[in-house]
């Protein structure tokens, strides 16, 4: 599993809206409304870079109300939990 | 469950031992190392703001490799998953 | 009590209008037009962060004049005063 | 009664007793430890500019853990609270 | 007698009428053209911060070709000259 | 007569002693301590350029708990003062 | 051969379009879609600073969805590769 | 004879057109289209300050497409060429 | 084939070094010293973002003489070039 | 001729040296001391690209008082000056 986050800057009203629409695109687990110099930190987790590239230059790049996006890749997770099977998305 | 974003840039050769470091304490859910202009991204999911306060102003600045960190709160989530009860922490 | 520094930026004529805008929603303690990079400085004193959400991803983004906002969330407070009866908001 | 925010960043392990110490100079009526880029947000509130001077050139800076300030004058407040009777320090 | 400096920038043609504007306003002392980040340097010198804050948050505001302003509130001066009677403003 | 604005960042506790060693200094008119960003602005008045760029790359580097500077050339003054004769430095 | 990197900003939804418009343009040897602060990055590779010159101030400027572009001249190269029979652009 | 650099952004495809109408304007010794964070570096070699002044406050500031220009006044020179006979423009 | 690219910053002296130190990392196809905010633009062509993670946060960060580095990772690569079976890297 | 700008930060004191210093390099044709955020600004006057690498990888980098630099490549320039010959360095 790839992780990302998505560091978000949204028109000044649309923050909830473009919240909601990004959480029910395919390979978005969660969408936070967040406190800061960004409006929303979107996680991706999908199967692999290729779906990540679709996914941050096709997907996002089509909600209009997003003025800016700042993408950083996860290289190695460390956690008691374990997502992989938490978040399985049928690997 | 209250969650927050923190980004952190460590001493160059300490980004793996803080990762680990951090994983340990009580309130930190994940730590990704990542690509970008900071070296990781912990996510917190904590009961409530004091827990959130003792994290980040007691616990995290007492890991010393760690040389800056900007805290980012979460207002709300939007996600297919339900966090909560996967993240359950004895609410 | 929650508190929360909201630093705002205004369209260049309309810090007044903002500020008094500002001062009328519930949640918001005080605003201060100040000098330096920010127009306005509010402080949210509010019951918990659902009341802290609501008004900064609901109530604030819809006063129009506003171009950008960053929130900074309180973790501990530091006074000779008793703040929290002083702001008593029937918690 | 005038009013000033200062931002304030400290040495990453003194945020707390730099805001216990804070908290106890003539002049300072609220310290927080915040999210964000800074680590504090101190309010001065005194009676005349000439106290903001002596508090910012001269006792602040005698503090030691303190690496950066930010002082933002504020020019006027608009509040439901009379802060003045609130925060009577003498006038 | 209060002193401060307002860094300016403008449109980009409107350098000199701006300039004009600002120095007939009452409490601009002198308003400079300058190299740098920014395009004008105002002094404001003024009786009290009821003054400043009119000039800056209302007089300042309404010249319209003025796309930013950064306040600098002078605390202490030291100077050779004795500046309050060269512009001895009637206090 | 050539004006200069010279932004200034001291060591934290050098603020007054660096204010103070300025004012002393040919070609210096005016040394403020300011809120925002820099801790001093220093306005220097002198002959011709030749006088500016000795106290700039010369003396004012000699200072030493001077640890930044910015400065921003004067082109053109407007103002209701006539400040050559004010400041008249035996041009 | 000379080789430079091209960092690009380009219009939100026109990421694909700017890469494949570049791609085709003589002298652009790789175009990336990229994570971070850019959405691209180009590598030309040409043989003189002049075809450099043409392709940076003429070419790319005519591709209208570019918003922001910073140009880095490679002064060397240190690679396994032999580069240059690789890239072999007529020389 | 007083020298300065300035550095100057502008709209995307009017690079040329710009250094080729600043290379006309009295005073501009040379213009440059460079790599970097500008687009053009223009030197000014002129007499005296009140022709800088008319440069950058009047000449340079009518040309449309400039979107930005920074100024950066030259205190001394260092050079082996005696430039002032090489740019002999009357003194 | 993953791509990434890494911007570096070296210590003044260090810049040749660092260069043919990390050309010979494995995974790291070419290392280019170049002009603008930093040193060195290091290319990485790698299996997966495993191997990525290890050369990011292991190999990469254990040369010394590196003070900050910034990782881009490609997400679709436009070329002439088939890049692959020229960088072919016994995938 | 490949003309480059070098942006240059010295340590304090060490403006004028490190000035003498480099005008007697090989390549440099002309320094000066600069207000604004830089202190020096060198203009490099070379054969080709080869000859600017090893002036700003090897000869500038070992001048010790030089704490960051920034190279500006030059493309083209327009000037009324037949700037190859009044700068003729035996082409």
């Amino acid at each position: 599993m790839i992780t990302s986050f998505i560091l978000i800057q949204t028109e000044r009203t649309k923050i909830t809206d473009v919240a909601e629409t990004l959480a029910d695109v395919d390979g978005i687990s969660e969408v936070y409304s967040v406190s800061g110099n960004y409006d929303l930190v979107a996680i991706a987790r999908v199967k692999d870079n290729d779906e990540l590239a679709t996914l941050v230059t096709n997907k996002i790049v089509d909600i209009e109300a997003i003025t800016k996006t700042e993408t950083m890749l996860a290289f190695r997770v460390y956690s008691k939990h374990d997502l992989d099977s938490m978040f399985s998305i049928g690997l």
